[in-house]
């Protein structure tokens, strides 16, 4: 009998195990267009924290008493979907569980054969191959319009969508300045090919940043990328060369406690004319997927993109590594192995 | 002898008068491609703040001891620049002054003969027809790509920039709500035609806000045009519809005291995926200036575009007129008239 983990109750700011169940799936014969799968790998995402809200936001919220989702690997055991067969692996919205029943709700997708010929690894297809690494392809290329020769800051850089944000610049001809928190972060950072990084649990970020940049000779930075809002976004106001382009893919730093944030530079949009946008994967996936795949899958083949895992075993762990993209636990992708 | 307002010291914070000084200007036989003129009206804009500090910015910095300029309609005395003679109007930055020696740095225009003999006041050309028309025009049009049926909020909607965003975005079959301060300002601002007006000095403006989108039926805000900050900024992200598009103008709350602005709906730029852009009337106007004269001409020539003038008498009244910017005393275009 499958499990998967429930909401319980709607956190008030960082969540707590206390808010999650693990609890029996009802068992039951496949219905037509649907599989069983086993699941291999579950991702969790800070963006979940958003679905555990009562609120109106892009994503449905999760319900209480109900399962949770999320992106996940599974193998099929049992198939009534057309062109799905036992032994297929599949990537779906059925997470935050070890398998079951999987309907056309939950997205079903066959990994390309191809790719998992060539080596690449099925959880792939939940970072650089998937929404974290399709996050990062967008933001840059499409919300920010970076292009060869931009000064591209990015926070929370040895995250998931940060690291993979970091190396398709650095493959692009940018100048990267990356933040993270911690000396081994940091050397990580360093070595995806980040021509600065800022430990921003060393101080404050906008002299950090200040001083990244002239060391590096720029005057300002184009791009920013921002996981992180807060401190980091306002170091960016404070730094942005005329017309820079602002891609806000997260907020982690308020995603849970809602409080303002102080923008002492916000002014800046003015003078420096700034374009900040707001964006989400879903909204642009369909337009470039293609194009993606192909930029996305080359620069993994030829090593110029490549993740490190932060990995959980077994299902029981999956809260506890949700709840662990609050506290900077993950270096690269924070991914649970079943 | 011609007297101009010189800058003596730099503000910090909201300027007084000690920070200027009437002074005599040289005077000079013409060299050629110069006029000589005798002002009739002197634009006073709130831009001109940011260029009394000794910042980087779009506009370069008044100097120490030297005259002000900005925008000013004169009458031409003498000539040896082709093209003008004794008795034509200009359009043209030697304003802060009562007249003297115009170069081709001042950017010396003729006012079009057509529009003055179809009855349109020379001063136009320094509020709908120029700088504050035109910046209304392009913000809502261009920048924040404004189309009919949208939900604009637009503040400081008795100024001059906010007061013309009203009425064009009525002429374009808009839903306009305005914030002014105090019950004079908004009756002016319902005269325009916005369909809701809040009065920002009667509370705090997310709650008005939220009642005039409901009161309207609406759900939310589409296009936001600035021109204060602050806590209006922070109501619009708060109320903004999915996709909505901000045109940043002005930020005339944290021009003098460059305080952090308390920003706690920001947040909601990446689930409404907001785009947020801050942009400069010389940037765009070259592109648009033929669409704009034409558009904003019959605009103002069929009665859907009109401006109410606050006019301060005498060269004396410069700084005053310009002070007031700062305190609420304009009620549409503030001018000075000689």
């Amino acid at each position: 009998m499958a499990k998967a983990w429930h909401l319980i109750s709607r956190p008030t700011g960082l969540p707590t195990m206390a808010n999650f169940a693990l609890r029996d799936l009802p068992d039951a014969p496949l219905e037509s267009d649907q599989l069983r799968v086993r699941n291999l790998w579950l991702s969790v995402d800070p963006y979940m924290r958003g679905r555990m809200n009562d609120a109106k936001s892009y994503a449905a919220s999760f319900q209480i008493d109900q399962p949770m989702t999320g992106g996940a690997i599974g193998e099929v055991i049992e198939s009534r979907l057309d062109g799905f067969a036992p032994g297929d692996l599949v990537l779906h919205m059925g997470g935050w569980r070890d398998g079951g029943v999987i309907g056309l709700d939950m997205m079903p997708n066959k990994l390309p054969a191809a790719a998992l010929a060539a080596g690449m690894t099925p959880q792939t297809f939940l970072h650089n191959m998937g929404l974290t690494g399709g996050t990062a392809w967008i933001g840059l290329l499409r919300i920010a319009a970076a292009k060869p020769g931009d000064v591209v800051f990015v926070s929370a850089a040895a995250g998931a969508v940060g690291s993979a944000v970091v190396q398709i610049a650095k493959a692009r001809e940018m100048t990267v300045i990356g933040s993270a928190g911690g000396a081994e972060k940091c050397t990580w950072v360093s070595a995806l090919g980040a021509d600065a990084v800022i430990d921003y649990k060393g101080g404050p970020v906008l002299p950090a940043l200040a001083a990244a940049l002239q060391k590096l000779g720029k005057g300002g930075v184009d791009v920013y990328f921002d996981n992180v809002g807060g401190e980091h976004l306002d170091a960016a106001f404070a730094t942005a060369s005329d017309f820079a382009r602002f891609a806000i893919c997260g907020m982690i730093d308020v995603y849970n406690d809602g409080k303002a944030q102080e923008m002492k530079y916000l002014i800046r949009a003015i003078p420096a004319r700034i374009r900040m946008e707001g964006f989400i994967y879903t909204d642009q996936f369909i337009d470039c997927m293609e194009e993606f795949y192909a930029d996305m899958g080359a620069l993994i083949a030829g090593g110029a993109v490549t993740m490190r895992e932060t990995v959980h075993d077994g299902l029981e762990a999956t809260p506890q590594a949700f709840l662990g993209l609050f506290s900077g636990d993950n270096i690269g992708k924070m991914l649970v192995r079943l």
